[in-house]
């Protein structure tokens, strides 16, 4: 469990690993962070949301609790270079927003004597950088814990205890494969979704006429280039099918609409409403 | 032009004839309602939105200026119908979604002694009837003057004035043609993705974890079944063209996926991004 002289290490200080050492040192928690960008570290000095900083991974050799908040690939390469420094019985866990191939391939490359444990904040934002950190987030957004036959409870109720801490009021347990699938919906098809409808054409012209509707459903087409593309290839299966699927039920509306069949619409409708309803928040 | 004398009669009190109607009276103008809905005309009299209140549509041959807030078939019935009882001179305008039709419908049926000048308050609601009524969206939302070559400079001017009085701040003129496209995609296109990412499956059990991107996205899936699939006919040519050329996109987009295309995506990704950032509300 954690004490409160358990320590710290999170790795990349982006929006969500500056928000983790916000969060943890703001509630007296020592960190450390690493980064290779030094204006990073500098940020998160200044703001005493770390106690030191480097761009040397060498540094966690003295903490308890690693955190990768780096892409997916870097991490697994971040493991393979810097593992040697991790103490015996460290916990190591992550931020990735997909589970199945991070798992399997931080699992293949660690030592036997750490112990990761996959998470996942879902309160990413559309920019990149420690500059737009912001624990705040935290409060409203879910934090799923997706725990392996490998983890022990001790672990995963680290890791619960970590997430509290950081603030999250919403914390849950998946398998990996119930995961990635529930982001392949949820997430990752309304990004290609606002990605495409903002590339059909150039309509910057329509910005005088466009209400609620349209600003809602391209909300997050404004997306971190360098991320998503990974995370998207390594949920590939899931994700084309959702795509495929979606591309499936427009396409039976259009024909509807080709048809003029006012009476298929309208159930299309009606099923439409009465799920929403159960989507909003109470 | 609109003096403190000119009376309103509003025909069909919804969400849009009932918000009309609060705002014309709150500013003192006559107004009279009619509906066949006497729940309707109850709920207006209470609020002192209607001085008269009818099932009888021959209440408007008290009035200069007759909005139809019916949906469009049912606003051209009216006008076979109930013509008759307007006065000569009177200005007819109307609130439909859709013009290229409408415009050419009412025209064809109109009294030569009666001016339709066509309108689109574009703010409409999911939810139906009066009681959704609240004049106060109005202030952020667009006001489309639809003029045509047989519109006289004064009915354009009026419903400019009238759309003021309305407290609309966003007033513009469009052509049918020009409307028609605009909503299309920016309305049409959007509120059948969102219908159809609500209908792909049952994705209820998945509540506990949606964040705002997937609500964000569906806000809209909540929709009236009675009036779109209308609306959605009388627009079917530039729809059906927004609907496929989406398809194209998002195809477009799997294929990039599918073969792993990162730089293919990240352009993707930095396109809708910069696109996107000039619909960002000032």
């Amino acid at each position: 469990m954690i004490k409160p002289s358990t320590k710290f290490a999170v790795i990349g200080l982006g929006v969500l690993g500056g928000s983790y050492v916000q969060a943890l040192s703001q509630k007296g928690y020592y960190c450390i962070g690493i980064d290779v960008d030094e204006t990073a570290l500098t940020y998160a000095k200044e703001k005493h949301w770390i106690q030191e900083g480097s761009t040397d991974s060498s540094l966690v050799k003295e903490v308890d609790i690693v955190v990768s908040a780096l892409y997916p690939h870097t991490f697994v390469e971040w493991v393979k270079t810097n593992q040697k420094y991790m103490k015996t019985g460290v916990l190591l866990t992550d931020v990735t927003g997909i589970k199945r191939e991070i798992i399997h391939d931080i699992n293949h490359e660690l030592r036997s004597d750490v112990e990761f444990i996959a998470c996942h904040p879902m309160a990413g934002k559309e920019f990149k950088g420690i500059q737009y950190a912001d624990a705040q987030r935290f409060a409203n957004a879910n934090f799923i814990i997706v725990p392996t036959e490998k983890n022990t409870n001790g672990a995963i109720q680290t890791v619960h205890q970590m997430a509290e801490i950081l603030g999250f009021t919403k914390i849950s347990e998946l398998s990996a494969e119930d995961h990635d699938r529930m982001i392949g919906f949820l997430s990752q098809l309304t990004h290609v979704i606002a990605v495409s409808l903002m590339n059909v054409s150039d309509n910057t012209h329509l910005v005088d006429y466009t209400g609620d509707s349209f600003r809602d459903l391209t909300r997050i087409a404004k997306i971190n280039e360098d991320m998503w593309p990974e995370l998207f290839i390594l949920n590939k299966d899931n994700l084309i099918r959702e795509i495929n699927e979606f591309s499936d039920e427009l396409l039976r509306f259009r024909n509807l609409l080709e048809k003029e069949d006012t009476q298929g619409m309208k159930a299309k409708m009606i099923q439409s409403t009465e799920r929403r309803k159960k989507f909003d928040r109470l």
